[in-house]
């Protein structure tokens, strides 16, 4: 069966971190000998929900490793619908090389994968957004470094927050997540990223006080507070996540020049002030080119 | 006026069987000289239906020839309510070298191929489905050969149906049809498939009853009862095609080692039970996969 | 900050009329040295309503300068509702080398531009459509010449009929517009036509007659009276275009061999009759395919 990624952990921290090896060496040799790695491959894009930078960074990903990318918007595939995932899976087995899938339900990648000869990517599902956190890492690299520094997630302990925490853990990064109760983080995950942790020499601290998480930071990441399928309980969110806005005064008890992140789309003025997102700290279009490096580093690793 | 692909009987059988006879020597090899065929040709997909297999196997028809494909969904071309059809493929004919399109009405491919100077395929209408047939035989040829041979369908006289009959008697073998009351194929179709049958040494039976279809047949073939655009009508089709399904105790009547056949989408429990479509006499991936295959090798023969 | 063209007024005359050279010079030479120049560049295409002539031209004009396009339709991008525009100008930024946007408000796309640091095109705003001028100077370039003749454009003072004035106005013609009361075109519009006509040696006359318009006219230009986004004032603007119909009684005021032009879609028996829009003096065809030509040549301008 072909090598999948549908979530941070199919990917022992040792092979994350050579990914993220190759993305930097990729994004500093755009003209290397990747280039051709994807020669006369194909990956289709199968898309069940809108996206401009999944959509976008993935294409190109492919394309500048000399391979095909084809994209099925939703009523073309009738993922689960129209058709089973496993008979879908099998189809476009015959037909191409991978299936880069953004989906809601885990369970559904996990049915491609069991039934595809072709690898399965999670873009972006309910459960996890492991390519998200593999540009995190990259952008955090970059701006000074992972190991040992402290990053602070503020919010919802939802997707985003799941691969990052497991991802910058095994990256030797100390974690630390605050969110309002109900929207914490599984414990499952949790110890996955403290097993990470303790064998990276990082740690992993879970707790509600956004002032605590980012006490002396090198790293504030935030995301929304209301995903997409979620806008009906829009209002009850603003409300639980009162006073975890990252803004001026949060920012003010992390360490001086702490990189200010977020995957966007931001909602500011909820999640995130207009001013800590767009101020000097912030490297939000950093993370958002990085989705391009990470991911075109990712797809070359999986036809190795 | 360019040749255009609209029904199986536009094209002769010796000239189906010279698009079968590349396509499998291009299945054969991939890389030969049809690799450049298409080089600088551009071919639009036009597409009213959602679809999957068909989009994807044409579209990656046309890149491994070598030449362009530029998919345009319902909206983006308002065929014959935004636009005239009439007028869509003067346009087209001024930018690229083949419109593929999957509509509802024959009548809309039979404007466009009279107003565009350049081919039309029928990629699935409501009349016909002669690609699929395509692949079907090449997908018989592929296991067993097809002159001489017993192929049952088995349930709608549909679309699907009445190409495999023509292309099938054009390839010489002993078709027979079974469809319940009320769903059997048109006398006209039926003619010209005899008609084709009577020069390749084939015959064409139709009739009523399924288990007669199938007995010593070589392949059985069905398709979905309630084919899109039908959901309305699906519980009275359920009811009419009872005693159509195929299933073990149909499949015994066959001969031991033959073909199941489907064009997919597959609605298990109804036309045809998981463990028939699941069983080792099924082809059905095969049969998608030939898609790209026959496919191919048209486009190919088009630009001859 | 990238040069972008948002409104024919972006450009001067000469600018212009380089580009409607090179589209000359790269229609004549296929195989030009152009066919480099967005190699490694890739353009996005951004589309807000549903487009066929607009996202076939444009498409293929980047890629027959080696460039890649990525098509994005409305629900990918959100664009101004999902995320603000200036976010996803900047994300586009990172990832690409244009951005070619099919908008309602032309707002929308100073935005873009005001926060990209790459090339954003108008493919067709509520204001101005200036690729479709372009096309259309092109195509009165290669029918008979542009300067010192007389253009008669009948109809809705819309985006289609102001970017034509101006371009037109520009290139030396002698512009006349003719449009029903509450229809016309903007005073700030029409003087920055004149101020072009009074360099080149052309002029511009905007009246409400359109018998004295397309008075010895050598070409007569008209467009739908109700565009996408209007279809609820339908009826309303039918009975104020009374009169204002191309047809053959109209055209028989023109010169003999007036053009006849029109930017299509075309509602027949409403603002042209089908005689008028498939008569021999009709060039609708060459100007839906000079889009092509016009805008590959401003995408290499852009680059140069």
């Amino acid at each position: 069966m072909a090598r999948s990624f549908l979530q941070v952990a199919d990917f022992s921290a040792s092979e994350l971190s050579a990914v993220l090896d190759a993305a930097q060496a990729q994004k500093a040799s755009p003209e290397g000998a990747h280039r051709r790695a994807w020669a006369g491959r194909t990956a289709f894009l199968i898309f069940q929900k809108p996206s401009l930078r999944t959509r976008v960074s993935f294409e190109l990903a492919v394309r500048r490793l000399g391979g095909e990318a084809l994209y099925l918007s939703p009523p073309e595939v009738g993922l689960g619908e129209r058709e089973p995932a496993a008979d879908v899976a099998r189809v476009l087995a015959r037909f191409g090389d991978a299936i880069i899938c953004r989906t809601f339900e885990q369970a559904l990648l996990e049915e491609l994968a069991a039934h595809a000869d072709l690898p399965v990517i999670n873009a972006l599902s309910d459960w996890e957004h492991p390519c998200q956190a593999l540009a995190d890492l990259l952008t955090i690299r970059e701006h000074g470094g992972a190991a040992g520094r402290t990053l602070a997630y503020v919010g919802d302990g939802n997707n985003v927050a799941r691969s990052l925490m497991i991802c910058a853990a095994g990256e030797g990064m100390r974690v630390r997540v605050a969110s309002p109760p109900g929207y914490e983080l599984d414990a499952a995950s949790i110890e996955a990223a403290q097993a990470r942790a303790a064998a990276s020499g990082g740690s992993v601290e879970v707790g509600g006080d956004p002032a605590a998480a980012v006490d002396g930071a090198d790293v504030v990441y935030t995301d929304t507070w209301t995903s997409m399928g979620q806008e009906a309980e829009a209002k009850l969110r603003v409300e639980a996540f009162e006073g975890f806005q990252v803004n001026a005064e949060l920012l003010a008890l992390a360490r001086p020049e702490a990189l200010v992140m977020h995957c966007l789309p931001a909602h500011r003025g909820e999640e995130i002030s207009d001013a800590a997102l767009e101020g000097e700290q912030s490297v939000v279009f950093d993370q958002a080119e990085n989705r391009l490096h990470a991911q075109q580093a990712l797809l070359w690793r999986l036809v190795q």
